[in-house]
């Protein structure tokens, strides 16, 4: 158990853009709000998924919606309490702990803002050990954990709490919901028991991706090779090198997607990738052969920042560093690749893991 | 106060497809549910808004979506139940009565599921007078009530509760929720208290529809006109005499809409009708002027049985009546006109009464 100041979101914020694999959001954005929840209300307690009590009651908190969306529209900070509040009334019952769904992007701060209103700790885990697009896409569906009762809210005063027959079910309703909020909703779901997220969750996360941006930060004041610090830590490997020569976007669906290439440069010279992301980075093809994919995480790094890439920022110019990291092992089930494999995503290519897992 | 027998579905079914103007789903379909229903727990004990005390709750039940849908998509019955019994926990109080949110098609028949199912008496009353394509579109809103919190669900489990900022949110929302759900859903919206209901809702239309049913068939029976027993009732007047030479029509964004040609006979030879509808009929036009406009109801009637026919089984050679019939004055008001009126439905025209109200 130990505190998460408003300093520590610096670090905390670069480290979830590198596992967000250039989606779920700008957590830059995620910080800000999270930021000035925390100067009024303190700071957030950190606390491992071993401190619940079995029966304890644990809810994600995160916002729906479409990244190039969510940077027109800043969230005002108190739709996710409500979304929350919502739930709990609706539960009855006192929720011990709130929890990030996806450990990477925006979605990584957005449950400081509930943590520090409300005074609860935050569970050092998440639902992906990275971000997805689609809410059915975590650990907990893999153990038959439901999404719903489910609280959905936007910035106006729309608020519903959903309950659907499976989790894809919820993904269509709130999706659709989500879109005609305006592109952007509040939500929380999974409410689970203490012994579930212990089951289901991916463990430690959150502290994760604050030591991945320590890293990254030291490694630039040192001089030192930032990229190397998240391979380390990682156990991801480097994918390849060059330029951004073409970014094809376009938001249908309530998703972001499209594709980026990138010419080779620095030992990657006369070679070429593609990078094809629906919100989050899915496929990354080398000169025609696939040499990672969903749900490895590839992510788009600065080259000399080691500063992470979002879709929705990746231009024309931009030398970059492309990284492939090892998923939560879950996720390399036969049950996990049926959720969240190539296969889903419409892409017809077997998954290749990366690396062994860390 | 009285019971309204299975025996008296098809006179209120056929009543209320006069009064559903074409729209609101086949009556007959949902008279099927509802006697199915009646059969298996008893009655249904119709009650006046006179009968409420001030602080009864009082919740109308009703079918959402494309009347084209509906057809192909049959309800089983009891998520119209399950619906009503959601809104009545989350209020956290008994409902006292339920009433249709339609005097006319379908939802005239809906809310008899639920009144038979919970032993609930049915208000005889609703929140149209007729049939409407949207849910803020009732009287309840000139008077300022919310339609949420609301429950909405489908034929699959899917449910929810539903919160909105206003009216106009709730169909914008709740519409989205339906085209996902499959193109219909299950609501039950508009709580309001028996002091409420009396302001607000349109009295005597269930009785009404019954009492126009029993005089189509009574004048078949006694080879009188029927039409002209619907016109005595209803204090309308008879626009066109002719056939029906052409129909479009199209399911979009939830609705069903078109419009329908007649050619004149029998008096009205030389001339043509233009009926165009979104669900329900909106606009008939006669040689190009405008002869009857929603909030007006206007019914096409089979020229020989008075049989009312819905939007979406008009057909080609059909030998018709359309009659234009006075709405509700609430809908007569500037208030009225803003949210039914031919302008809000997209058509340059002003409103012009077909008659004086009865």
């Amino acid at each position: 158990m130990r505190r998460i100041t408003v300093h520590d979101l610096d670090d905390l914020a670069l480290g979830a853009a590198v596992l967000g694999t250039g989606g779920g959001g700008d957590p830059h954005i995620g910080k800000l709000t999270a930021a000035a929840a925390m100067r009024r209300h303190g700071d957030v307690t950190l606390i491992d998924l071993a401190d619940l009590a079995d029966d304890d009651l644990v809810v994600p908190a995160a916002m729906m919606g479409a990244p190039t969306v969510m940077v027109e529209k800043l969230p005002r900070g108190d739709e996710i309490v409500h979304a929350f509040e919502e739930l709990q009334a609706y539960l009855g019952r006192p929720i011990r702990a709130v929890t990030p769904i996806e450990a990477g992007g925006l979605n990584s701060t957005t449950p400081f803002i509930v943590a520090a209103s409300l005074n609860l700790p935050l569970l050092d885990a998440d639902g992906m050990g990275r971000a997805f697009p689609e809410i059915q896409m975590v650990t907990a569906t893999l153990h038959g954990i439901s999404a719903t009762p489910m609280a959905i809210g936007d910035e106006k005063g729309n608020s519903a709490i959903l309950n659907t027959i499976d989790n894809l079910w919820t993904e269509r309703i709130a999706r659709t919901m989500t879109i005609q909020m305006g592109g952007v909703a509040m939500i929380a779901l999974y409410a689970m028991s203490g012994a579930q997220a212990r089951a289901a969750l991916v463990p430690g996360t959150v502290s994760l991706a604050v030591r991945l941006g320590q890293a990254i930060r030291t490694a630039r004041q040192q001089k030192e090779d930032p990229i190397a610090a998240v391979l380390h830590i990682t156990g991801g490997q480097r994918l390849f090198r060059g330029k951004i020569v073409d970014v094809i976007r376009r938001t249908e669906r309530g998703f972001a997607r499209g594709e980026a290439t990138f010419q080779g440069l620095d030992g990657d010279e006369g070679h070429q990738l593609v990078i094809q992301f629906q919100n989050e980075n899915l496929i990354a093809t080398r000169d025609g052969q696939v040499v990672a994919s969903v749900p490895d995480l590839i992510t788009v790094l600065d080259a000399e920042t080691g500063e992470p890439i979002t879709t929705e920022t990746l231009r024309y110019g931009f030398r970059v560093v492309v990284v492939g990291m090892p998923c939560a092992a879950a996720w390399r089930t036969d049950a996990g690749l049926a959720l969240v494999g190539p296969r889903v995503f419409g892409y017809d290519v077997d998954y290749a893991p990366v690396a062994a897992p860390t």
